[in-house]
């Protein structure tokens, strides 16, 4: 007997392999048991009372289920915030003057430093409620704000805690490569050791990271010194991502290709080489349009060059506190189709069956098919294409985590 | 004896006449008797102990207390949504082909002229959730949908129904010259004669139009038309407001100033002249950027013009089913920094004083002074900046409303 039985349901199962827009089926039921997807189908494909074939049945009312929501690219967990810089450049300060100031990255260096484990916990988890209010299920955190080891496992032990804590799954990343800090200003090469022969190691042994990172371009590190990090990461059998082409052509979308990344983030600038080099590879092309949006960008990835190659394109909030202070998972469905052209439908799967690729979990998340989790999302919408056509507004009815209903 | 005093507290008054950014009075009180603000000032000038002052005392902790938000410019009650054509455009219909299938504005008014009263009640009432949530405190809304003289007064009466039920203000504003009505297709003049000879006198005497608004330009109406709608206007004695110069130079914003218009809104096109024409009669440009977000805008108003003539300036949602289905007054902050250039502190005057000032409504509201409405918001921030620098992200504590504190 099932736990539970959602019955009078729309799917957006977002499973491949069908014609169907969003893998859809109408007048749907879906059951769970332990956790998971027992079955799903048409309801007239039921055999039997619903009374009898589960303990708990709801009748969702034609209201659409998606998979659960996943934001696959965060630096959430950081300390202070950049908001009088902000406030600054709209007034005219240039961005010399205020990194003079002790502002940009530095600023949050400083601040994350400077917090205690309890202080970085709360400012993150003011940060993550608004995720988990719009039904993020699966939500990655990267590091990168510590660039020392004590720092940067803090914020991989925060972002655990935060893991534990909430009704959602945590994936972490260790991105020690994300800009060079003070104490090697001179001497990149210098650093970079120190991430792959003491941070990496001490971070590996605590079990502190699912995947590493490393920031590719302008802002962070050329791609052979990326390189130095992407191999010892695979020396120590963890999956790699890229910032890559952000703000230019650095060649990121190959190196990711070439080391099989899960991820190349941003890709603004990627060339058509690195294009076919992802294809190629299978590795996702994870979107950002939240940082396109408030660093005016003016150059789009290029989309329709993705879509044509094949490949798989994720979107992200990038929720950090210089380029994306953004906590709005749907907002990225608008901005991605409305900055960047996706249809609602590849927006949709961005954030769920392409973000779980992203994050290597398409195995058990990110679609609604038997056997997977049972993370759901159940929204009063009359058509998926609304999760992404309105702008600040959440229609979520109820999310499911692993079969619980979450609060 | 006042009824509350608020210790602890950093406000931004947004009172004109000082030079502290904010009109910022750090260290504040704030006493409400009546609904009305009774006293403020700096804790130290209290004379007495806060209780023998004020029958309740809340301590705030340092926390900022800004005016309540004001949305000057929204379509809230209207019937449907266009999630579909949004879809179809991002699959690469043209909006010809659309309108030819009856979408665009048609399809809205078709769904209004349709909705039952509880109908247009309930799905507005949704899309008044989240801007409540987010502090707005007054709120405008138009018709424009209905364009026969009992789909209009049934959207005006929803919207008067929703300024009783809910704890915030709103004001209504009659746009029967929106657009042509089918009825009326190949002559917009019999058109603009019935909005002038049956609908308005309809609605003036059901009470139902605080202010008549026109839309000028492409999609509306011309300048001659439109100025017949202000003439009647004038003749009932009623405040007018110009949708002007959204998508060309129609001479809307001259047009506004001649007739002393409370606002002319949108104004990506606006020239010079019409700048000079809004600075002399003192008519507020009304931004609304999630209309040129959701446009893929291109040009925007002229900021720098207003700022240098002294044209006061207002932002608002424009909340609306095609160009702009927005219900986040806080991310207008952030579009209007982002995307037109305001700096923090214009945002927040945009949706404080200059919205109410756009209403015709900053006698009783808009600042924090003395005898104004104890309309406030109380914010979980460290400075007012974050308002506008984040972006998905609603910091509310908690919201008065004259006086009391809401739910
Ligand atoms: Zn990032
Ligand atoms: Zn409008």
């Amino acid at each position: 007997m099932w736990d539970t039985l959602w019955l009078d349901a729309r799917l957006a199962t977002m499973a491949p392999g069908t014609d169907r827009p969003y893998g859809a089926i109408e007048g749907g039921a879906l059951a769970i048991e332990d956790g998971r997807i027992a079955w799903l189908g048409k309801r007239d494909e039921l055999q039997g009372a619903p009374e009898k074939l589960a303990k708990q049945v709801h009748w969702v009312e034609g209201r659409w289920i998606t998979p659960g929501l996943i934001d696959c690219h965060t630096h959430l967990a950081h300390g202070g915030n950049r908001a009088s810089e902000f406030e600054r450049r709209l007034l005219g300060d240039s961005d010399a003057r205020i990194q003079a100031d002790g502002g940009g990255i530095s600023a949050t260096v400083d601040a994350t430093r400077a917090a205690r484990d309890n202080e970085l916990y709360e400012a993150s988890s003011a940060r993550l409620a608004p995720l988990l209010a719009e039904g993020v299920t699966t939500l990655e955190i990267k590091s990168g704000y510590g660039l020392c080891a004590e720092s940067e496992m803090k914020q991989l032990r925060v972002a655990r805690q935060l893991g534990r804590d909430y009704p959602l799954d945590v994936v972490t990343s260790f991105l020690g490569a994300h800009t060079v800090p003070p104490e090697f200003e001179d001497d990149c090469a210098a650093y970079i050791r120190a991430v792959t022969e003491q941070m990496l190691p001490a971070i590996v042994e605590a079990g502190l990271a699912d995947a590493v990172d490393v920031f590719c371009g302008r802002g962070g590190f050329d791609a052979e010194l990326c390189e130095w990090v992407l191999a010892a990461a695979r020396g120590h059998g963890l999956p790699v991502k890229l910032h890559a082409d952000q703000l230019s052509d650095s060649g990121g979308a190959e190196l990711a290709a070439r080391y099989g990344a899960l991820s190349a983030d941003h890709l603004e600038y990627a060339n058509a080489d690195g294009v076919a080099a992802l294809a190629r590879s299978g590795t996702v092309a994870t979107l950002l349009p939240g940082a396109f949006y408030c660093l005016r960008g003016t150059r789009k990835p290029p989309i329709a060059a993705f879509r044509e190659a094949g490949v798989p394109m994720a979107i992200a909030t990038d929720s950090n506190p210089g380029s994306a202070p953004v906590t709005s998972i749907l907002l990225m469905l608008s901005m991605g189709c409305t900055l960047f052209d996706l249809t609602p439908e590849e927006a949709l799967a961005g954030v769920t069956r392409e973000a779980a690729r992203a994050l290597g979990l398409l195995e058990s998340r990110g679609t609604l098919e038997i056997g997977k989790r049972a993370d759901l999302c159940v929204w009063e919408i009359d058509r998926p294409a609304e999760l992404a056509y309105r702008v600040g507004f959440n229609p979520i009815a109820y999310v499911v985590k692993q079969g619980r209903a979450r609060g």
